[in-house]
């Protein structure tokens, strides 16, 4: 958890509304104990992993069907009151906080898989069904789910932030892999998005429409997905590269030829460091990239010679293997230490974290400028990303309290996604909108298609109950 | 083109509005020569490649810019007037027809390349480039574009359809092709709808609603897609089964597997027959599933031997190979000649045509009933379909001047596509609802969904000019 911040440039607009007493009362009559109004269980879900501090919402209630959400959300919009999901908290940007008060509905006791299709390659699940749980779930049916982003997210809340992560490279988004959804709208009506037919040209793509919309636009209660064969080979490789520079040509080089890569993770000299203080490791300080591979056995040993060739052309060295589950996790650790690795480099510190993704032919030009911003600063950071994407992550690893730290840190980020944008990218690939990028979107995106979003939002929650303030000003 | 049929099931609600006298004066003011309001000019786009016979537009637009369509959009709104977009005619749900009247707007003249970002596997095009021009304009760059619906249809109208194909089981729909447009409002206000960056979580997906939304929404003006390294090997191989059950379960085992087939198209004994008597071939006259694998020369043959393995476990034979570009070529003539092959066998028919698509594990189950079905029902069809995504298309072919049989085709329709959405499957794989499916719509997405749909068009097109009566009744 990162420590909260009291940062002017990061303050939301805070205009919490009290839940109605009449709204209360009825809450209460129909669901009991499963409304708590308790202080320690309002502020669990009055925070996230971003920075800001904002009080908590006025009740929570654990929802355990599609019908409690419906009637949850039915009862709030006669008070016009706001309701916000919540499923792990892990969301970075603000997500779940209760800038305009209201009702946290907690979705992780619907947490069942409804059914696995293993023949048609498609689970469907309850929204509080976590992707690492999904995958222990169908781990014997021969199949996998491989969105990774890192956190052992909720899939309804990895469906809300179309969230991806570290197989995307190959597999897609949440865009890509959600097939259909069941959502309860603002009036507490339970609609069903699309079926579980691959494709479709029926109607407007309302699953899209709720993929990324944050809570806004309606609560997903069930998320059918789209599964794979377990890959008959994996075979992952750590390979250490003289330059920053080095490690992301190769990389451009390897996507640009159309190799399946299934993951292409930089990591930085910093974070190498980190980790190996943090983990009692001994990698190589120097940047690597950290590369999966999935097929066939002939395929992967393919895919993984060309690349070998490729990263040699780029100065790659220590090329170094893992074929076994066990090593495979060994290599991977240094990549999911990473974040907490840096956090606790410095005591008491917190991580403003970017989120840039640019076409992959820019992307050596955005990442080095910016690392040259980043070490002329002085704020210690580290840095990862999804390079495959074009995606990656600096962590600024700024004192909460030193207001002139955090403002530069800030100022960098603001950089970085200016440059991002004049690069044709996007100020969030996977993180999503929620308080912090705001105006970011607005730049991005162009006042009219902000306005577009604001019109539908209107239209589909004319009340404002639905996660009210994120995306866009209200 | 399909003859027009006058067939009361088929007849669509039709209340055209003139043009104002007032807003043809100021269109003509602006445009000069560029409009049109020549009956045979207005007839041309008045019809598409569905069965309905509607009067054509009052007018039609050879727009050359987004500024042409903005102002053109601009002063429609201001009259209240209809505008539909006009790119190949190639849609075949009745998408083009003016049931309202109105303004067309012929988008063909808008066929610039406007970027080829190679190294990025991006381009940009108008929206009256075809996929064939695109294919060509970018041949000397090493990269395709893979959606291929048949038609050599405009990009915008493949975008507004959520168009897909051939090649979409390995490369997805139109859905996951797009990655932005530039679309103009129903006020004529130009937005952008997203970035080139391959991935975002920035707000909603407007993108992927427009993509599909049949001119219901906006008008496309710029489309960005994703283009893929063409293929180091490509091999491309037919089949013969005894039975279209045996060349299905051929299908679904082959996608169980992840094989990652590029093409795997099903073609009855009836459409060979067809195909035999038009191109004087000598194909034999069994079901037949023709095959194309993409990648590496070693990743081909072992994906074509896989497969070649499964195919003989269901009775698979004279599996014949082709590798150069012009065996492949004449192996595909039989798939791309089967709609024509297949009209012309039956003098003054049309083809009512289906489009229905499940979860590939109960293709066979679907697909049989319905053969069973159309066998029992005396009418000449044909059977071919993209079988590698659940995606299959009857072509009854009828006498438009015989009602009883028009009527017995649209019966088969029904039931299929009840079969199909018991089947969890969709109404419409890829041909969009336009004015034939509207019905169907609102059985497989539920009044819940489709209020959401009309909610959205509402908010987003306040006086119904935007292609008005399609998708659902107005």
């Amino acid at each position: 958890m990162n420590a909260p911040i009291s940062h002017a440039r990061l303050l939301p607009h805070v205009d919490q509304q009290e839940i109605p007493p009449a709204l209360l009362q009825a809450l209460q009559a129909r669901f009991g104990q499963r409304l708590s109004t308790a202080m320690a269980v309002r502020e669990q879900h009055g925070r996230d992993e971003s920075p800001f501090a904002v009080p908590p919402p006025g009740a929570v209630l654990f929802a355990e069907s599609t019908a409690d959400v419906s009637d949850a959300v039915a009862l709030c919009s006669q008070y016009r009151t706001p309701v916000i999901p919540y499923g792990a908290g892990s969301s970075i940007e603000g997500h779940l906080l209760a800038v305009r008060g209201g009702l946290s509905i907690d979705v992780n006791r619907m947490n069942r898989v409804l059914a696995v299709d293993a023949d048609d390659l498609t689970v469907t699940v309850q929204p509080g069904v976590t992707r690492k749980q999904l995958n222990e779930a169908i781990r014997d049916t021969g199949l996998f789910f491989p969105i990774d982003p890192g956190a052992d997210a909720s899939l309804g809340g990895m469906s809300a932030t179309r969230a991806s992560g570290t197989n995307a490279v190959r597999y897609g988004t949440m865009r890509e892999n959600v097939l259909a959804l069941q959502v309860v709208t603002a009036s507490g009506e339970v609609i069903r998005t699309g079926t579980r037919a691959k494709k479709s040209s029926a109607g407007y793509d309302l699953t899209r429409l709720f993929v990324g919309s944050e809570g806004t636009l309606g609560l997903i209660t069930e998320v059918t997905l789209r599964v794979y064969p377990l890959p008959e080979a994996i075979s992952a490789a750590v390979c250490s590269f003289p330059t920053i520079a080095d490690a992301v040509q190769a990389t451009i080089e390897t996507i640009q030829l159309g190799v399946p890569i299934a993951r292409v993770e930089l990591i930085d000299a910093n974070s190498v460091r980190m980790v190996n203080a943090h983990s009692k490791l001994a990698l190589r300080e120097e940047p690597m990239l950290l590369m999966e591979f999935h097929g066939s056995p002939a395929g992967v040993q393919e895919q993984a010679g060309t690349v070998q060739e490729i990263a040699a052309g780029h100065g790659g060295k220590a090329f170094e293997w893992a074929t076994t589950p066990e090593e495979r996790t060994r290599l991977w650790t240094a990549r999911h230490n990473a974040y907490f690795a840096a956090v606790q480099s410095r005591p008491g510190c917190r991580s403003i974290t970017t989120d840039t993704c640019v076409p992959i032919s820019r992307l050596a030009d955005c990442l080095l400028e910016s690392v040259a911003e980043a070490d002329a600063s002085g704020i210690p950071y580290f840095l990862v990303g999804h390079v495959g994407d074009g995606n990656f992550h600096f962590g600024y690893l700024v004192d909460p309290a030193n207001e002139r730290e955090c403002d530069r840190a800030e100022a960098l980020n603001e950089r970085l996604i200016a440059r991002a944008l004049a690069m044709e990218g996007t100020c969030t690939g996977e993180h999503g909108i929620g308080l912090h990028k705001m105006q970011f979107l607005e730049e991005e995106a162009g006042p009219g298609a902000v306005d577009m979003m604001r019109t539908i939002k209107r239209a589909l929650d004319p009340h404002n109950i639905l996660n009210p303030g994120k995306i866009f000003a209200d």
